[in-house]
């Protein structure tokens, strides 16, 4: 069985020897390097710009600025085309602007035959400001009178939806009401490389794009929109990349280095930000403030969960709206018995543009759901683990928002195997009788996740497989390998459903948008989801030709036959080997009359999107007087379906554990209130948790088996990060007795709670 | 309609303009050159080599030699891989010998930092040789005392066959027998790009191996043999090459950057071969020895060909025995109705290895049978046209050598356009009452040509296409673009059966193992004919999943649309656009429930082979004191079928035409018969014809329609290069009286016969 067992991923040799080529390990004579000039201040125009000393500077090949670019706007999140107007991205993106929005904002770029001199010349250009005032908190932008960052003003979009009900009868219904208000901080996604990207015009004059993306295929197309280029006419290419987690799920370099290219007659053209630039000038986690409100009768049933958010999603839209949209679309599964009401106002701010990152809003929005209930939970004085097991989705649910039963539902036994783990029940009695400055408590927060986008948007993935001379397999997939480890799972599949040795699955991992499959990318923890009918079809479909191959040689009926461990065999005689597929593949070339190069591909859209569940447990010990946290267990239960390959479903989790840990106590981007400046935009200052502080993490599953998908599984990338925040806010309050309703719960945010209590 | 269009090349932008990439406009970073130690002698032993001076020099990585490299012979030559063990390459090559076998034959190789430091660290390598006896010629190398030049000694095989009846028999028949022998010299390729070269190791430990090769597919299996790797280990990218002429129709330097590139860890290694090497150190067209003998009847009706081939194949076997056995498989299909006889002989020689060359033996074997016929008519009293258009192959005979019927012969009209074209009975008339010093002469010459290898291999190719977001389409083809225009041919192609516009077709170019159909390559004039059945079906799969879409969108009848210039109409009513392509390309992929990326993919293989014809008239005038040749007119008239790209055709006429007026009168590689070592081996010494020396070429067609392909077209590629020996060998007869048996007809051959003759 080649699914379900922990093989040797593809990448891993070339990863942990350092043999790895990224997209700044390549390079090509005569390349040329640019520099961002960026904006010192957060909201201005552009009066004037002196290039003259930056031209003088020797090396110096060219500067352009806001007057160069094409006068397109475009969008730069990393969604799929839609067919629907109304549904497509947030178009108000210039290559270079006289307008700048945030502190760091394009207006200029250098090019220059190396990088030190981009840079030198860079800061020789000669910028006058027209200062504008500043908006950076909600308050500020969506005041009446606040200055317009864009054309449109400052709102994006308001929405309301209600589902499973109406709110008005589920509060009469309720016994009990709480409401509370959450407040989640700008969030950086701090992957280990940098954003870079390459472009040069090939022979055809199509420009080749070489970026470090998650998205390849949706790069070619807003690249073709912001330069006005048949989309055909880009090509991009994905190398392996160090990490995106969303902040590579959309455009950012790349309609600058083509268009770069372009102006300069096809000379290849790079842009590698700095750490500093990638951390501001790219895109964050959405700062939100979620007012919850749930309702639940006096028996523990919950009759409405209420939610407002406000996303704050800074100078540019960016993936905007999509951000809260998306994440209130998934609490109603968790819960889909109780109505839910979701409102959500996106507006503009003068603070670095927010996108994608890990779990699209979805720690947000939990640490607010988690957070409500946890209090409905406590003042009902029910125990945290029944009420959330009353209360969470079971198999014979209907998922509200689609009216899709949900076929895999695990989130019981996730919450049950937690607290088992945990110890809850033990651990609880002896910590209720606490005193004393250093206290412990239990925490507990549940999550459900999507696979995928669907119905919001279009769910496409792209499969090929080619049988070798020798018997394996190339594989192509547009879904791209970001270091999650999509390529192996996917060989999985393709090796489980052929019939052949995983090892026999050669990857093409670099996805090339003029010859890879069409995949829209990684986000949405789609991938292994969304591709797997792709790749279980095409492995039938090229599994089917090998044995109608094998008909051809001998005559033998192909309906009669198997492959299985590339051999071919008889059904009804499985252990008497006919031929091996290396023999077989021989022939198929090279035979003079009969055969070819066996080959098949197949394009496929999911209709279906296959909640996935979880929740994590956490134990700590809270210094009341240090103000700090001490996480002494934490475990996180999943229900992803089908586990493809354990250890890397553990590494998954890990990861996720670790960033949410960050999330919960540590991670903030300061932005001062009134200039808009960024205090921390470097990682001496941001800080982000390392090896000392991050507990031991544990994890377990719950594996159910999803029919919606042929191998079972469902999502896993981001759900991991979603629920520790919430977690660790409500074990720090059955520590303490304290309700911390924002994150970063640091010990600044700790020291102004407890003393507000009394502790100290 | 786009097939029979000249329409702008897709290359041909880059091409003027100076854009194009080629294997060494590309580099990667860290990467090192390579150059190889070769040997000052034909024929020793390497006793031993010091390496500590090359290996001193700063800058110099590594140094290899025969004790490095693996102990595995390997064959080079460009045949795909054959089922039939007596069928395969002779294997007879190392990576590095310490038995060098010609002057400049591989003993060591230097890696350093940049290509100054390994050619002086190459010098540097300090080799003692134990000298063996050399053999030059094929008396030499066949007398029975030869040192053998390999283990197995010097003869590598002789083939024998007769067809069309018995030899014995028709001898009786023959009124007139009339036996000469011919000999052709060693000529060079002189293709613009050298031979060139980089690999790495990939990030799965894969190598990559960048090259200038007509043969991607075939170099990544001989990479693999050479290193004893399976092959899907091996990655070969073909960018753009800068011609071939066969010459790229062998592996030289792929296993050795490959080899280089294991040794080094996987960093990149570049070999570029300096011209003088690129001449004498790749492949060289095989100097032949041609008997021939003919046999007529009174009437003017050719009873037997009988032809005995003497082939030196040089120091290494290459394309070896397959030269002379694929001419000696065309003359037959030129005279169908005769008795043909064919032997042949392979042996080595210490002299550069002979590999594929335009028209791989048929201009060598085409001298030798239409130089001999020329003397039957003669002898007959015959006019040389008619005799030809007496005998030559008409549309109701059968291909002798493979039983099938000749679906499109054209030869008749060829030699009866060209009559009229050049003025041959006028002129003849005129010829006729000449005499003094300057004397004008009338020639022609005939010949058959294969479209592809098959029988002799398997005859394969691959398409595919995919249906992008403006309704253009990508095609991806094995066949590999080497300047002869076939991505233009194919794109014609598709875009004819697909029913958009030409321009709508983008080709990928580059062909790279790991994702391009499978397809040998560029070689024996086969990619149009081969790879039209596979874009033929290609297409129209496409068009069937087009019109499969529409009826998913809108439920009318696939069947009773059809796509034409990129529009989607009703088939009873064309008039009337019911939707553009672009629109339904837009459907497929981001409809979020019908459609897909739609792609097409065929791999084929062809199991026929049509013979395509034509002939060379040529007026020209002889200085008889000066010793010189003044081509008057010359005229190539070709049946190659339905022509795809007029201009193309013509340009392809052009070019073998000039290379054909070069080996006739300027080019001869000279050996030292004693040492072996190499006079000429270099462009100011080895001669090839210039704009100056060329005359002005005129080119028509005879358009037939071989219903074999799809699109009526047969081979053009090496074809037109085969018959100006003997025609203009023929007409200084005609003018001279004086029959020169051998080539280059140089004025000091001229001199020696016109001497011998007493005409000076």
């Amino acid at each position: 069985m080649a699914v379900g067992q922990s093989h040797i991923r593809k990448d891993v040799r070339a990863k942990v020897t350092g043999k790895t080529r990224y997209t700044d390990d390549f390079s090509m004579p005569g390349m040329l390097h640019a520099k961002y000039v960026r904006s010192p201040i957060a909201h201005g125009l552009v009066k004037s710009i002196d290039t003259t000393a930056a031209l003088a500077i020797p090396g110096v090949e060219a500067v352009f600025t806001h007057e160069d670019v094409p006068k397109i706007l475009f969008a730069t999140a990393g969604h799929p085309f839609s067919l629907d107007p109304d549904h497509q991205d947030v178009a108000d993106r210039l290559l270079l602007t006289d307008h700048v929005r945030y502190h760091g904002d394009e207006v200029a770029i250098v090019v220059a035959r190396d990088l030190l001199t981009a840079a030198q010349a860079a800061k020789a250009v000669i910028v006058e400001y027209e200062e504008l005032p500043v908006c950076v908190t909600s308050e500020a932008a969506m005041a009446e009178d606040a200055p317009a960052i864009h054309p449109g003003g400052n709102s994006i979009k308001s929405t309301t939806f209600e589902i499973g009900g109406k709110l008005e009868d589920a509060e009469k219904e309720a016994d009990l009401v709480v409401e509370d208000t959450f407040s989640t901080p700008i969030i950086l996604h701090c992957h280990l490389e940098n954003h870079v990207a390459y472009a040069y015009m090939d022979d055809n004059d199509h420009i080749v794009v070489v970026s470090s993306t998650q998205i390849p295929h949706i790069c070619r197309r807003i690249v073709g929109q912001a330069l006005d280029m048949p989309w055909p006419k880009i090509r991009v290419i994905k190398p392996y990349i160090g990490g995106g987690f969303g902040n590579k799920q959309d455009v950012v370099l790349e309609p600058m280095v083509a268009f770069l290219t372009r102006k300069l007659g096809g000379v290849p053209v790079k842009i590698e930000l700095e750490r500093e630039e990638g951390l501001v000038a790219t895109r964050t986690r959405h700062g939100q403030t979620v007012t919850a409100r749930a309702g639940v009768s006096n028996d523990g049933i919950i009759k409405f969960i209420d939610l407002n958010v406000i996303s704050n999603t800074g100078a540019y839209a960016s993936h905007g709206h999509s951000i809260p949209m998306a994440a209130g679309s998934k609490f109603c599964n968790l819960y889909p018995r109780s109505v839910s009401k979701f409102s959500a106002t996106t507006h503009y701010g003068n603070i670095p543009a927010a996108g994608a990152m890990r779990a699209y809003g979805s720690p947000q929005l939990f640490f607010g759901v988690e957070s409500v209930l946890e209090e409905v939970a406590r003042k009902l004085g029910m125990d945290s683990v029944d009420f959330r097991i009353k209360n969470s989705a079971r198999p014979a649910d209907i998922i509200s928002k689609t009216g899709n039963k949900e076929h895999s539902v695990g989130m019981v036994e996730c919450l049950e195997k937690g607290r088992e783990a945990i110890g809850w029940d033990v651990k609880k009695e002896v910590y209720a009788r606490q005193e004393g400055n250093i206290r412990r408590g239990l925490g507990v927060a549940s999550f459900s996740y999507g696979s995928g986008t669907y119905p919001a948007c279009v769910e496409i993935a792209g499969c090929r497989l080619v049988l070798n001379q020798d018997g394996t397999v190339h594989m192509q997939i547009g879904a791209t390998e970001i270091g999650q480890g999509s390529d192996t799972a996917l060989a999985q599949m393709a090796a489980e459903t052929l019939g052949v040795d995983y090892d026999a699955i050669h990857v093409v991992s670099e996805q090339d948008t003029d010859v890879s499959p069409f995949d829209p990318g990684a986000y949405a923890s789609r991938q292994t989801y969304v591709a797997a009918p792709a790749v279980h079809r095409a492995a039938g479909k090229l599994k089917a030709q090998i044995l109608e191959h094998y008909q051809l040689m001998t005559g033998e009926e192909a309906e009669t036959l198997d492959l299985t461990g590339g051999k071919i065999i008889r059904r009804d005689q499985p252990e008497s080997v006919l031929l091996d597929l290396h023999d077989l593949a021989l022939d198929s070339y090279y035979h003079k009359e009969r055969g070819g190069q066996l080959t098949a591909e197949v394009s496929s859209k999911t209709c279906t999107n296959a909640p996935s569940y979880g929740c994590t447990f956490v134990d700590l010990e809270v210094d009341i007087e240090m103000c700090t946290v001490t996480i002494r267990q934490i475990i996180n239960v999943h229900d992803a379906g089908k586990i493809i390959h354990p250890l890397s479903a553990e590494g998954q989790v890990h990861g996720g554990m670790g960033m949410g840990v960050g999330m919960a106590l540590f991670e903030e981007l300061l932005v001062d209130p009134e200039s808009g400046r960024i205090y921390n935009g470097n990682l001496l200052d941001y800080k982000i948790p390392t090896c000392v502080d991050i507990p031991d993490l544990q994890c377990a599953f719950v594996e159910t088996f999803d029919p919606t998908s042929p191998y079972g599984n469902k999502s896993l990338g981001e759900p991991p990060i979603i629920s520790q925040g919430p977690a660790i806010r409500n074990a720090i309050w059955d520590a303490t007795g304290v309700k911390i309703n924002e994150i970063p719960m640091t010990p600044k945010v700790l020291f102004k709670h407890f003393k507000n209590a009394g502790l100290i």
